[in-house]
């Protein structure tokens, strides 16, 4: 057939749609985990062919492997936007673009060498793992924690910018006492406000380190400085799961009979309707 | 007497399963205190024998000990199982399989010798210090902590998914970055995402540190990336203990007989409905 | 005209002040951008300019770009000062300080050279970038985490004289313990604190570290310390915001004309008193 | 006059305690300031003593200066003893075990040298200055957090006991794991139990770090299960402070015009003497 009717071959994309964008049928729960496999599999290559000491051989087995994994994965993708309901909808969610993202790395690798461990990216395409196996409630439980934090994002941001102009004051200061002094580590400002993420984070890696009194005292102050700063963020966060806790448990209210709306806990009346409530309602 | 005898003796048993699961009478107690001194030994020995430096003589001493130890741990579950009123149900409860495992090791370090230090896992065993010296409050804050945490385990589980795919992308463009540098300490894509997980839950060794410009700008992103999604266990946590507190509180509080409403310490009438409280309700 | 004159024209006062203190007229906007513009590239001149390698020309164009810099701003600050309606106020306002500040360490550098650096105080100046790009509501989650911090600041004060007494305690005896075996890092007291607190912060640069048993055991323990102290600034900030929550929520809720009680929101009626609610109340 | 009679001098101890107990009158305020300067002179000597490249003149002078601050606590103590109301009361007190215990280790110093450094214990002696200069409220925001602290000991008490048995059993797993590779740092259990605190809480000095992929897996487990756990006593902590804040919330409602209790929001009928409450008391 021609390539325009293959194109508009509506039952043929129907059957594709149901076999790759679902996963209750037989076909399609198969596909699913034949992907997720794939998905897995490429990524295990992925990193193990980093590692060194492999034998020419394996070398190009792995190449090769690269090859396919991209290959299938781009056929994938093309028989998605092929079969999509709405094409564009589709290449414009969030697992659209996973997915086209994950197989460009290979091509882009052709120009920049190294590009090609963008491949890696594909990870994110495990996330399906719940849509497959109907995990559904763990998804929900994902967009809850998404919702939270997107909420407490403003806070969050406005933490950052402080969090930034502190780490640049620290780490100029920082240069300022020990740039100058023989075999220091500060040596230079940009270094010193990478000392000074280090140390306000509490990751305190030790490759810098200060070695003057000085240099001591002030990296001291810097780091029960980050002690207390750590406790804005868990703050704001734990304040707004908190929130979100009571929200959901508000919506979990007793409705009025008449109205149907939320009732207040123990109202006379019903605050829509002002239907009288009996006090039978609040007795369990 | 014949075995089928022995094994039938209901009598003995239920002189041993006093013995040996209470710890009300005498011999009891007695035996609970002995066992977990005997643990604690075991443990001891264990570890201080994994020293250097010990004359053979002490080494001797030592695997004889843990031979003695671990036949008395034998003799012990063996009799546990003869004596336990439905001997499956103990078999598979939580006390059951540690006393089990705790038994094994030895055994099976006589085919893969480092294996023997798995006795350790006696350590979970002294759990059982509570029940002996009648810590029971100690044992329910116990529980009500697995309790919280059982409840937000789903919100974690779908946390370290995330986790485990930031690190591993993250790790992999840190490869990018750094691994074809000289002398570089990001070897292959694992060691860098073992660096990711060091950096990101702020452990920060330094065994492995990024050295030029833009692998230091990178893991100080990662930095305060994982020192915001910190945040979000304690956040969870929190909210779940802090949850529960209200719960708990709620439910200890007494009902109005009339209107069902809880009632204030000590009232006399309801708050509500204004019904006369007996005062027979606040004497216990 | 005459210096008298200039310092009472009214007029150019009006134009200049709202130029430079007001961004919504064309421009005030293009001043402000301008001024921010040239903050952030002072800031990275003066970081870059630290790095080693440059040839002398380059070093000699950065310095005269920090003269330029420097002059420019000192103009500004004496413009605002001029423009000022109260010039005190304004002298004496958070940005009127940073202002002045970031112009002087220049000058100061005159006499001790790296005081030169301290000009990154300029990056404080960077928070007008949230008034020039009218984001308000960032401004306001700032004041608003600002004011939860300095409601909780007292217990935190206190929470650090604690850590302050601990770490001198623990590092002095951290001293006791190692400081007199062969090789020890640990070769004073102040060197044995500053170790205490790279501890108990957890940061844990490992640039000192115990290497006796008993040295082990005891920086054992300080890390379970610092683990568990952790909590209580967590504590003590999670506790306010979401105190502060609570009472923004609270305030926000329309009360009942007739019994003041809080309202559900668009009720009819007032679930305690039963008293009609005007449908007006709800628009806004 | 015979020591009889001093010691029955109900006036000079009047006069005494005055001056040493309160800080009221100016000789008491005097007294107080006078001992917290000498308190933070004889820390700050025990500090600066210890360094290195002192000469022997300036260390002697040390030496003696200890023994010139030691002598007075020592003194002061005595009349504290005397002069004291109740001596066994005060010498039991928080206060009076601190004051004992920072004026012995000179003398014990004098049997195992080192024992000197003690006398930091002093610092716990500088809790005075609240008291002395009356920032009371700081004493009581620390008792509040005290308080809190131990109404969730017991949580954490358990939390511990799980944190040891959870480092002992993966200490010894890294020792099975890493233990007997070439040239590594677990050379022995306690050695590898050390790690597996310093990893899961996080300090991560790098002293001790993995090498083979096996070691580094296990600990990238260790460290993503301590930033979990990490969530637990920070969770405690901050559910008993924002209980504790409930509670305070709670104490300030409006009392009952009739019997003055407490009344719960918008009650109808008071909940002790069941008095009608009119509603103009919700109105504010």
């Amino acid at each position: 057939m021609s390539i325009k009717e293959f194109l508009h071959n509506e039952k043929l994309k129907e059957k594709l749609s149901v076999i790759i964008f679902e996963s209750d049928t037989k076909a399609g729960k198969a596909f699913d985990v034949a992907l997720l496999v794939a998905i897995f599999a490429s990524i295990v290559v992925v990193i193990i062919e980093s590692m060194s000491g492999w034998s020419p051989l394996v070398k190009t087995i792995f190449t090769v492997l690269e090859y396919v994994f991209t290959f299938f994965f781009t056929m994938e993708y093309l028989c998605r936007l092929y079969c999509a309901r709405t094409p564009r909808k589709y290449a414009l969610s969030f697992y659209g673009i996973v997915d086209l993202v994950s197989t460009l790395p290979l091509y882009i690798g052709w120009i920049f060498g190294s590009a090609r461990y963008l491949m890696i990216i594909r990870t994110f395409r495990l996330i399906r793992v719940f849509r497959v196996f109907k995990l559904f409630s763990f998804l929900e439980e994902g967009d809850l924690l998404m919702k939270s934090l997107v909420l407490s994002a403003r806070k969050i941001l406005v933490f950052f910018l402080f969090i930034v102009i502190m780490t640049i004051t620290l780490g100029s200061l920082m240069y300022m006492v020990e740039g100058h002094t023989e075999n220091t580590q500060f040596t230079d400002v940009p270094t010193s406000i990478y000392w000074a993420i280090v140390t306000m984070t509490t990751v305190g890696y030790g490759d810098i380190a200060p070695i003057t009194p000085a240099g001591r005292t002030l990296s001291a102050i810097v780091m029960l400085m980050g002690y207390t700063i750590m406790a804005v963020p868990t703050g704001i966060v734990s304040a707004q799961f908190i929130h979100d806790n009571q929200m959901r448990k508000d919506e979990k209210k007793t409705k009025c009979p008449e109205c149907g709306c939320p009732l207040p806990n123990r109202s006379n009346y019903c605050p829509h309707c002002g239907n009288e409530i009996p006090l039978s309602t609040w007795i369990k």
